[in-house]
């Protein structure tokens, strides 16, 4: 820690707040080189949290938190957060298993106030807890969300702004505006913000608050007068609100460099004393300090490992050329299906380069959208769009599919519309953790009426799902993990067809049968490989395909050959194809022993995808285990 | 009809196009008394469709529909566009079993663009259309949301906004502002939009335009020059986007009176003219020409009903001092409990008087919120007070708990935070129809780790449910039906607290089990003691109590004793209670016989309670016949 002379010294914000002013320019490059120097040999989100390190340091020298309140939206950016609350040494086990989660939690630390990991969830918990103070008359305690103009752009965002503005809540709201989500930011807010960061009269106007701002006392009192000008002089415009966040009953502040940090300390002991709801606009730059983070700010968004004197990315281990993953066989196949039929669409909020989309955005620029953080609206204004003849595919998470669920059930499945849902991400996601697993997707779709809903085994099975799923004028939705398939050859193959609802014998066997869906069914062929190369069990695997429709005559085959049924899914145990395949043998009064094997019933933390496996008894060993022991215990024990 | 001289002559849009500008008045009348007369014998939503017979006979007078293309946020405004599309004699059998939806559905009418029911969704859906307009090169069709200032409150709304301001898109929002939504409307965004009407430079300013504007050619070219003219003082203005929708890339037109038909019609023809993303803000009134209405706007949006002549609601047919609806227990319990516990708080979003949070409201204003049109929004904002210590009871209607999802997951039940879901509205809700059925809350809730699932059997149960949450620090959802309970004596009964994951036995019996959850318990109640009469069966009845933690002792004793295990829930027939004892059974290897009574998988139409569910099977008869033909089918197939 030699090169970290004033971060080795700091356990808390209390050691952080013994610092002198101007000390804190190089406390932050300490920060920044720490954050750098781990996030290059221990992969995290780098770019936007090295966007917010003078935004962390100041918060924390001139808030009393913990018991000032301080939630950081999305919360991928809070690594210098963490760092500065007693986190410096856990921070070299940064999202790995049994380490401390990429993102704050409210059990890792009093001083996350709020877990966070999806979007725009900041002002409403911050302005739960203001209106706690105003009813527990606690006038003294401050606020702070910290969001991005990304996560700005989620509906949520703005209903917590809607809110906020009639209370008496004391809050403040830090935009931290780097014009960036994991891709640029879109939409009209972003346009905004943009305009109002340039606008030449309106910031010589600001400059001259600023000013005077900074040649007050620090206590903040002589401040407030002035405030109470500058607003007079606000309210003179036209329409008393000129600003956006004014016309929400917010007071604006900015727009501020977010990287000047003596300037955003003093600016923030002045908010301090300041009762209300407050925006305080800071332009930051993404990936700052590190100049090819700088540059190619979406790669750097979270780059995997990389060189900490140049920046540069380190080579992935295997074989580019042979590796694909289900995400370049989405984005490739969207494109071939599309250059055939000119219907189809391509819309994803906000995920484009991580689902692959960009691919087909690059080569038909107008048919494919990015319309921000807005999961809902992407849902609906696909709905909107298959009424009109087109052909969407939205792609989603899985994990953030869950903000558009009414969306799917109201908009598209009620109304029986030709949407194709791409769920990425379906599954175990690893390192990004408990908020982030595709675990509950299988469950809450198979409720719902008219929804078709398939997974592949392989990448070629994508590609013809996504071809089938084109002919079938009916919600389709295609769930399917992160990262690389089995390798086979899905390149150029002519598209298959698929029978809807059918589904496929993988290998025949009488001892035992696993029922899977989606690629964790290669895990089943493989444990079903062992016990024959082993010689003393010969087991059978099926492919469901479809988990809705059900192949019902594969079911009535499966249950009257085999006394003894494993399902197999990357999905939570409850309510997915295990429960599908439990309501089968009940209603039909089958009797067989049915063990379901999926995701259980707690919430998964951080790790790789196979600790995460080997924690849930998803991998292969865990599979193979659970098959010996149901067909060693005794078979003699369960009946066909 | 006689008294509906020019309405009855109305089939269609094109019937309407013939009439005189100056006939459209007396129009009017006839559309708002033929609403009124129907309405006052057949319920509906009344004062919401009153408001917007203006703007509907505007709208279809000047656009040229259903090839322009027109979607009603919510859509239970819509009456007056029914009448006039096609629907005038089927009006009559408004939200009526087989008749016609009391909101929009594309399978009813081609010009019901899109369906809805939910809120916030029109500017998604019309963008989607816009935007395959702009795709498939059709530069004349137009588009249309009309949202009023409630459903503006959803953030999906603001989604939609912020994708439409940087699109091609032409698109015309009208927002009909009348500072209501089933309640007053709240918010930030509805006092700016007061503001907004009343400020007197600003209306003069405003009054000017449309001065010019009505001394016009009706085909708007001449008004293009002005607008261009108006926009550019407008943007002289210090921010260049001085209003609100100005600064999301719209360009804003009002407020206007949208009660004067012939000025409706002029300032539409001026605008159909001009390309692009454009909001028209209306004022109306709510329950326009009936008096009583307009007075009580809460009241009479849906009124049930009433005298046409006086507007005076007619009595309710049974004792009010016996009825008692579970949603009393639930406004008057919450009082209770919140006099002894100062950290209890009722949050709602826009549904207090519906679900009677507003007698706290009134009791303690400052431990009540009405969050406006925000689900998401009222789930992260009960998750952040609750963090601060306080009992957030969070009551959301079960259809409108499927926009708040993700939130539920990722900020209450990761977190394991103690807010207490109050679903009311649960199962079938008869009249609104598919929309807004409770069906999946069961099925979409279950998956959750962390969740308590509770649902009482009567209103001591509901009483007691609700003490036992407040006791109990983790997510517990307690979900009711709408409307009456037994009439048991609830009320000054003191508190029991109930054992978590306990269900208890109803009636003993031999021959069979129903185990049911829910008020739908009473069903099954009634059809044992009508076997126990007919004194050929002896049945047993289990109230399962909580859906989770799921009673394993319980299930173990039945399912050992039963062969024949009948489950009965007032949810999806997949995912609920069905599919838990299923997973039960074939996990612990039972060999019941199981028949999940539930509502089937297809989306359920409009009808009265009773009528949908006979249509699901869920009614006594129903339940009746399935129990004595699993029991004489022969009992003899199936074994323990």
């Amino acid at each position: 820690m030699s090169r970290y002379k004033l971060l080795s010294e700091i356990d808390s914000p209390a050691d952080l707040k013994k610092l002198k002013l101007n000390q804190l320019e190089y406390l932050c490059e300490e920060v920044r080189e720490y954050i750098i120097e781990h996030t290059s040999i221990n992969p995290g989100h780098l770019g936007s949290s090295l966007g917010v390190i003078e935004l962390a340091v100041a918060i924390h020298y001139v808030f009393d938190t913990p018991n000032d309140k301080l939630v950081w939206d999305v919360g991928h950016q809070a690594y210098a957060h963490k760092i500065l609350t007693g986190r410096r040494k856990e921070f070299t086990q940064n999202r790995k298993y049994k380490g401390i989660s990429g993102f704050p939690r409210m059990t890792e630390s009093p001083y996350d106030a709020f877990g966070v990991g999806h979007s725009s969830t900041s002002i409403s918990s911050i302005l739960g807890m203001a209106m706690g103070a105003v009813l527990s008359a606690n006038t003294y305690r401050n606020h702070i969300a910290v969001i991005g103009d990304g996560s700005m752009t989620g509906g949520m965002a703005f209903e917590g702004l809607n809110h906020a503005g009639i209370t008496q809540a004391n809050m403040l709201v830090i935009l931290n505006d780097n014009g960036m989500a994991i891709d640029e930011n879109v939409g009209a807010l972003n346009s905004y913000l943009t305009k109002l960061t340039t606008s030449v009269p309106y910031n010589s106007f600001r400059r001259k608050i600023w000013q005077m701002f900074s040649h007050k006392d620090e206590r903040g009192y002589p401040i407030r007068n002035i405030i109470k000008q500058i607003q007079d002089v606000i309210k003179s415009s036209l329409l008393k609100n000129s600003n956006l966040f004014e016309a929400l009953g917010f007071r604006y502040f900015g727009p501020i460099n977010g990287h000047d940090i003596v300037s955003m300390v003093k600016v923030l002991r002045g908010l301090k004393h300041i009762r209300g709801a407050k925006v305080l606009h800071c332009v930051t730059v993404k990936g700052k300090g590190l100049h090819e983070a700088e540059i190619s700010q979406t790669l750097y968004h979270a780059p995997g490992r990389f060189d900490k004197e140049t920046g540069k990315i380190l080579e992935i281990a295997f074989d580019p050329g042979k590796v694909e993953k289900y995400q370049k066989v989405f984005g490739e196949t969207i494109c071939e299906l599309a250059q055939t039929n000119e219907k189809i669409i391509g819309i994803t909020p906000a995920m484009a380069s991580g689902c692959s989309l960009d691919i087909m955005m690059k080569k038909y620029p107008h048919r494919t959208f990015d319309v921000g953080i807005a999961e809902q609206h992407a849902v609906t204004f696909s709905a909107g769009m298959s009424t009109d003849g087109f052909i969407p595919f939205c792609n989603i998470y899985s994990t953030f599919l869950q903000r558009a669920y009414d969306q799917i059930i109201h908009d598209v499945a009620l109304q029986n519309l030709h949407v194709i849902f791409c769920i990425d991400r379906a599954g175990l996601v690893g390192e990004d953790g408990s908020t982030h697993h595709g675990t509950y997707d299988l469950a809450f779709l198979r409720c719902i009426p008219n929804m078709i809903i398939a997974a592949p085994l392989n990448e070629l099975d994508l590609r013809n799902m996504m071809f089938t799923a084109t002919l079938t004028n009916a919600p389709f939705a295609i769930r399917y993990p992160r990262g690389e398939g089995v390798r086979n050859n899905w390149k150029n193959q002519p598209f298959e067809k698929y029978e809807i609802g059918k589904g496929i014998c993988l290998k025949e066997g009488n001892d035992l049968a696993i029922i899977s869906i989606g690629h964790i069914g290669n895990t089943a062929l493989q444990v079903a490989n062992t016990l024959t190369d082993e010689g003393i069990y010969n087991i059978a695997v099926y492919d469901i395909r479809f988990l809705k429709p059900i192949d019902n005559n594969l079911l009535h085959t499966v249950l009257s050959q085999h006394k003894i049924v494993v399902t197999l899914e990357n999905g939570s145990a409850i309510g997915g194809l295990g429960s599908a395949v439990s309501e089968f043998i009940t209603i039909h009064n089958y009797k067989n022993k049915l063990e379901i094997i999926g995701i259980p019933d707690r919430f998964i933390e951080q790790g790789t995808v196979e600790e995460l496996q080997q924690e849930c008894g998803l991998d292969y060993e865990h599979v193979l285990t659970t098959v010996k022991q149901l067909l060693s215990t005794s078979t003699m024990n369960y009946e066909l």
